[in-house]
């Protein structure tokens, strides 16, 4: 539309009572039609918050600096826009809204930053831990479908901080190399086992403006004890989960809202000399036992097709 | 509050639903009210947002990498967040919140990044077009309280780009220093008059991320021809403002929404050989008469009183 046009338009200046409408009048005609919609409820809600908040410009500066700082933390080993994003529950939200299943499936929770791809392929049994820290713990379960049967061949690939709280990856040069990962196959069974130890919680880096955040807002940095998978297996939908130790501290209120009641395990301790020797471990271990429920990838593109047509 | 207490509350855990009750519950209590009032806020839109968009995991990436992008295009001499700002109407709309004034007051609008303080300081009627390009143009008014009174000894700060449509700032060694810049001050009577040359539209710097956003939107860059002004006079509110050319053919559309009503000045081109002897300027040249009404201080105080009781 040629300027003159537009200047006919109520919308065409500024006004502060319908600020959001002439920001989105502003958009050609020729663009994509869902960055449209997007952009138009970003600055829908953009606008909102400001005026409901009353901002001050002193207030607006802080905001910016922030921004901007933020953006200065990021590196290609650290992302401080996406543990902000964490620490303010959109990525849960975002993985909730894209991973819905048919009930009893297991639910996903946040991938987080230190998932690391390549690692060693192991045997069930073997005993990911190489730094020997921590209580020693037996993992072991099954994979099956939505009905109950197993699912064989399933990869199941598992990541953990060790018992000081950090990843390998964070300590390149102190902890072995691939200290708490593997990758792990379902037999014809659908079993998987391995050794490791008891997660504990840990802080997120706090050092950056998300540590600041997290200090104003009163909140503390730590996320509850976990364990992270990703499991996969062909025709079934991708799981990206944790389970979560029932006696954390921080079970209740982990930084990055990643708890969920049914990722919650039963961690028992088991004082049997002759079942340590069995699982190889020491005496007294833990045990926790898990099955993950996958859905069919059709019955996904199912449950998605409806949402959409609804 | 001690975590057991905390795994009581409905809200410990994470629910799509209520995404931003969760987060917000999570705050401490012994934190500034207002920090929690602006926080509780923000994340409620950034959560309906995101609800509304319903936003796919590649769209929250998207956002995750451009605002990354963002930061890291922001150095000291460069603000890309603040430009963001701009092009989303965001910072017109904060200008807007915070500058209620009496009825006929000269209104505000955006700063702009392009604002440098300590330039010379020049009697009326001198011409702060050093490089010559462009169209001459003499400037001229007075500076009044809101009862038409003179305001003597107030201070008017200018500046403009060059007609190439650059700031002086952003061609050092290639315009010459302070080119288009100086401030003014109102005598006896409030009156105030220099020469420069008719402001053009000129696109904002869009090399980065903001440049590729509006592109995205099929928007164009540009910013209306304008001269701004900071007016301040002991006792009265400053006023950050512009005054724009009628015949710009991007008034319309002003790529940071700066344009209002009040602020579209009568840019008049004067063709008779004399009055241009009598304005210093070769024939023919364009004249502007612009007066700026300032608020008092306590009038200000006053307004803003009354809409915090309100």
């Amino acid at each position: 539309m040629p300027a003159q046009d537009r200047s006919q338009q109520t919308l065409a200046f500024f006004d502060a009572e319908h600020s959001a409408d002439v920001v989105n009048a502003r958009m050609g005609t020729d663009i994509s039609p869902r960055f449209r919609e997007v952009m138009t409820i970003m600055v829908n809600h953009l606008h909102a918050a400001v005026k409901e908040a009353k901002l001050t410009t002193e207030e607006w500066m802080a905001g910016i600096e922030f921004l901007t700082k933020t953006g200065h933390m990021c590196t290609d080993w650290r992302q401080e826009f996406i543990l902000l994003s964490d620490v303010l529950g959109v990525s849960m939200l975002v993985d909730a809204l894209n991973h819905d299943r048919p009930e009893g499936s297991t639910e996903n929770t946040v991938l987080g930053p230190f998932y690391v791809s390549g690692v060693p392929h192991y045997a069930n049994g073997a005993n990911i831990c190489l730094d020997g820290k921590g209580e020693p713990l037996l993992v072991r379960g099954k994979v099956t479908d939505n009905d109950g049967n197993p699912v064989a061949g399933a990869s199941i690939d598992v990541w953990a901080t060790n018992d000081d709280g950090f990843y390998d990856v964070q300590q390149q040069g102190i902890q072995p190399e691939h200290n708490l990962r593997g990758v792990f196959t379902t037999g014809a069974d659908g079993e998987y086992w391995f050794r490791t130890s008891k997660p504990r919680y840990y802080p997120i880096p706090d050092d950056g403006t998300v540590g600041k955040l997290l200090a104003a807002l009163g909140r503390h940095p730590n996320r509850a004890a976990h364990l992270h998978f990703i499991v996969t297996a062909p025709g079934f939908d991708t799981v990206v989960t944790h389970i979560f130790t029932p006696d954390c501290r921080y079970l209740a209120e982990d930084t990055v809202f990643g708890v969920k009641h049914s990722l919650i395990a039963d961690f028992q301790q088991i004082t049997d000399p002759a079942e340590a020797e069995k699982a190889q471990l020491p005496s007294p271990f833990w045990q926790v036992e898990w099955d993950f429920v996958l859905a069919r990838e059709e019955e996904i593109q199912r449950i998605r097709a409806a949402k959409t047509t609804a």
